[in-house]
C-alpha cells in the first residue's frame, strides 16, 4: 500500500482508540461474545479458507522454500479452532484491564488526584504463518480498549481474510461498538509504513521468529513488546539433587524443544558429582551435547544443548549475565543462599529455583491471556499480559485551586493517600 | 570520546549496574549521606567552579550566544545548594523503590511465584545547563540501584567536574558502594555515541529544551523517557465558575510561563457568557493573547497565549486530542458531567478539572523526587518518581516442578495469591 494511503489507515485507527477508549466493559465483553459466536458459525469457511493456504504451503515445502514447521503451525484444526474460540470468551470472563484505580491521593482539601489505568492506543501487530493469533490479539485488543493494525504472514492470507471478516462483521453487530478499531493490512511495504508511522502508533508487537523480531527492533522508533531470542540457561549447582535436575534439564531440553522458554545451555558445577549421570540421561533423551559450541549467543530451539562446567556460582552468574537474553533461567541447588543469591544476581525476566524454564508462559502464571513474553528492560516485562496493554493517566479534580497558593505559602500540600 | 573507548565505559557502567542492583538499602542510604554531607562540606570549592562557569556564560551572553535564562539557571547560589542538599537527603529518606513485592502466587503445591521490582539497568543521562540536576540524577539512580552516565551542557563544565568529584569521592568514602555506578562524559561526540549504545544503556533521560529531546528522540532506538513538548490547554466550559476560570487561567499562564505545564491554548465555550471578562484579566496580568495563531502546535514558553472559542465540549475535546502535546490538559467547568466527559475523552498525561495545570509535578503530586515529566505511552506517564526508575523480575521458586506433568495432566494449577 502507498504511504499515504497506509496515513489514512493510521489516522483512522487513532480516532478509533479514542472512542474504544471509553467504551464501557459491558460493549467490549458482548463484542467478544459476538466475536467467538461468528468464528463458531463460520468455521467451515475458515476451514475452506484455510484448505487453500495449506495447498499453496505445500508445494512451497515441497520446493523447499517453507519448512515443514512453519506449515504445521499455519494449519488450523478442529482443536486449535476450539481454543481459539474458548480462548475469546475466555478474555471476555476477565477483569477489565481499563478504569482500575492505582492510586488515590489528597493533595491538600478539595484536590484529589486519582491514577486510573487506561489504554495504550494503536498497536501495530506483525505476525508469521499462525493464524490463530489474529483472533487472539483481536480479542485482547478489544478487551483493553486499543486500536489494532495487524499485518499476517502471506502463507495466511487467505485464513487471515476470512478470520478477520467474520470478527468484523461481529463487531458491526455489536451495538455501540465504534469503527475502524481493528484494521488488517496486507502487503510487505505495509510493515515499513507500520514501523514509520511513530505519530500514529504506540506500540508494536511482533508474533514470530527471532530474525523477524530483530529486524523489527532495528527498523523502527516505536517502542517494541516482545523478545528476539530466547537463550535460556540452567545452573547446576554442587549441592543440586540428581533427580531433580535430571527431571528439570530433561523438561527444559525436550517437552518443546522449540519455544523460546526452553534452555539452550546447561552450566555445571565442577564439584557436582552426578554430572556424568545428568549428560548420559540426556543422550537418553535424545539430546544432542556440544561442549565446545561456536558460539554461546546461539538458540538451538531443537534437541542440542551446550553445556560447560563452572568453577563456582559467581562464575555461572558471570556467564548468564554476559549470554542470556534475559528470558528465564534457572538454578538447580538444595543450597537456599546460593539459589537467593542467583535469583538477585541474575538480570533475566525470570529467575528460578529448581524449576523447568519451560514455566515461563503467561497462562501458567496464571494471566489468563497473553500478549506475547519480553525481555525489555521499560514497560513490561516478562509473560504479558492484558496489563501490557495499558498505562496510565492522571487526574486532578479541585476547586478553583492555583499553583500560587502553595509557592506563596497561603497553602500548603497535605498528600494523604486515600482507599482506592 | 572515541566509540572503543566509550564503550569502555558504557561495559563497566553494565557491570557496576548489577553489583549494585543487589545493594543492601542501608549501604545505598549512607552513601546518600555521605554524598550530601560532602556537597556541604565543599561548597566553596562548587561555589569556585561556578563563578568560572558564570564568567564564562556572561561574555557569552553578551555576545549573544547565550541566552538570559539559560545564565540564571547555571548560577548556582545559597539557596539552590541547600535544596540541591536537602533534595539528596529526601531521597535517602524514601522508601526503597527496589525488592518491593508487587505480586505472590501460587501456582500450585511447592511453587511460587514472586513478582519483585527490580532496578532497570543502565540510565543515560542528558542534560543541559543546571548543574544542580547531576546531584538529583545521581541520587535517585543510587537509590534506585541504577548505573548512570551522565552528560552535562558545556556550559556547567566546571561546576559539573568539581560536583561530580566530591559525590564520586563521597562514593568511595561509603563501604561496600561498588566503583562505576557513575561515569560523567563530556564531549558532543559522547552524546552520539550514548544513544547508539542499546546494547548497554537501557534508558535515556534528557533533561533539557524541546529541541534537546527531540533531537534525543529522534536518533536514538534506546527507550527515551520524557517529553519533548508542553501543549496545555484549558477549556473553559459553558457552565465554568468565571471566578474559577480567571484565577485557574491566569495562574496557569503567568505563574511560571516557561515551564512545560504552563498553558498554551485557552479554548472558550461560544456560550460562556465572561468569555470578556476572563480575557481581559488576562491582558490586565499582562498577557500577550493571539486569536489566530500560525500554529495550534506552537510552545510559546512565555506570557502569550493563544485562543479559540469552541462551539461544544466535543469540539473542545477534538481540538486537544490533536494540538495536545499529551502532557496536561484542564476544563473548568460547574457541569460535572461533562468533567468526567472531557477527564475520560482527552487523551493526555494529566487530565483536570477546576484546577491550574501548573499542578503537573512529582513534588506536588507526593512523589518526594522526580525524574522527569513524560508524555510516552509506555512504561511511565506523567510526572515519574522513583518508581520510574524501576522494572521488575519474576521469581519462580520450585522443588524440582517440570511442565510435562502439567501438559500430561498429571498436575494441574492452582493459581492461587498469596498475601505480599
Amino acid at each position: 500500500m502507498e504511504e499515504d494511503k497506509f496515513i489514512e489507515i493510521a489516522k483512522r485507527a487513532k480516532a478509533a482508540s479514542k472512542k474504544i477508549a471509553t467504551l464501557p466493559s459491558e460493549i467490549k465483553n458482548k463484542a467478544l461474545q459476538n466475536i467467538a459466536e461468528n468464528i463458531k458459525k463460520h468455521s467451515e469457511s475458515i476451514f475452506d479458507a484455510n484448505k487453500k493456504d495449506l495447498a499453496e504451503a505445500l508445494s512451497l515445502v515441497e520446493s523447499g522454500e517453507l519448512t515443514k514447521s512453519t506449515y504445521n503451525r499455519l494449519k488450523l484444526d478442529e482443536n486449535k479452532m476450539r481454543d481459539m474460540i474458548q480462548g475469546i470468551i475466555d478474555i471476555s470472563n476477565l477483569q477489565d484491564p481499563i478504569g482500575r484505580v492505582l492510586l488515590r491521593r489528597q493533595l491538600d482539601e478539595g484536590l484529589i488526584l486519582t491514577k486510573v489505568s487506561c489504554p495504550i492506543g494503536v498497536l501495530g501487530i506483525i505476525f508469521e504463518a499462525r493464524p490463530d493469533v489474529i483472533s487472539q490479539i483481536s480479542a485482547l485488543a478489544v478487551k483493553s480498549a486499543n486500536a489494532v493494525i495487524l499485518k499476517g504472514g502471506k502463507e495466511s492470507f487467505n485464513t487471515n481474510t476470512v478470520i478477520m471478516s467474520v470478527i468484523q462483521d461481529a463487531l458491526k453487530q455489536t451495538e455501540g461498538f465504534p469503527e475502524n478499531v481493528l484494521t488488517q493490512v496486507f502487503s510487505r511495504d505495509d510493515v515499513k509504513n507500520m514501523l514509520s508511522q511513530d505519530k500514529y502508533i504506540d506500540l508494536i508487537i511482533p508474533r514470530g521468529g527471532n530474525s523477524l523480531v530483530r529486524f523489527i527492533k532495528e527498523n523502527t522508533k516505536i517502542p517494541v513488546l516482545g523478545h528476539a531470542d530466547g537463550i535460556c540457561h540452567i545452573f547446576v549447582d554442587k549441592s543440586a539433587d540428581p533427580q531433580k535436575a535430571k527431571r528439570i534439564v530433561v523438561d527444559a531440553k525436550t517437552q518443546y524443544p522449540s519455544a523460546c522458554n526452553s534452555v539452550e545451555t546447561l552450566l555445571i558445577h565442577k564439584d557436582f558429582k552426578y554430572a556424568d549421570e545428568l549428560l548420559q540421561s540426556l543422550r537418553e533423551a535424545e539430546v544432542e551435547l556440544i561442549d565446545t559450541p561456536q558460539s554461546w549467543h546461539k538458540e538451538y530451539s531443537d534437541k542440542i544443548l551446550a553445556y560447560k562446567f563452572v568453577n563456582s556460582l559467581e562464575e555461572a552468574i558471570e556467564h548468564i549475565n554476559e549470554y542470556s537474553s534475559g528470558h528465564t533461567d534457572s538454578i538447580i541447588t538444595e543450597d537456599s543462599a546460593n539459589a537467593k543469591i542467583f535469583m538477585n544476581a541474575v538480570d533475566s525476566a525470570g529467575v528460578y529455583h529448581n524449576v523447568s524454564t519451560r514455566f515461563a508462559d503467561g497462562f501458567r502464571y496464571g494471566f489468563g491471556a497473553e500478549v506475547g513474553i519480553s525481555t525489555n528492560k521499560t514497560h513490561a516485562r516478562g509473560p504479558v499480559g492484558l496489563d501490557g496493554l495499558t498505562i496510565y493517566k492522571y487526574k486532578l479534580e479541585g476547586e478553583g485551586n492555583i499553583v500560587r497558593d502553595y509557592v506563596d505559602g497561603t497553602k500548603t500540600f497535605k498528600h494523604k493517600d486515600l482507599s482506592v
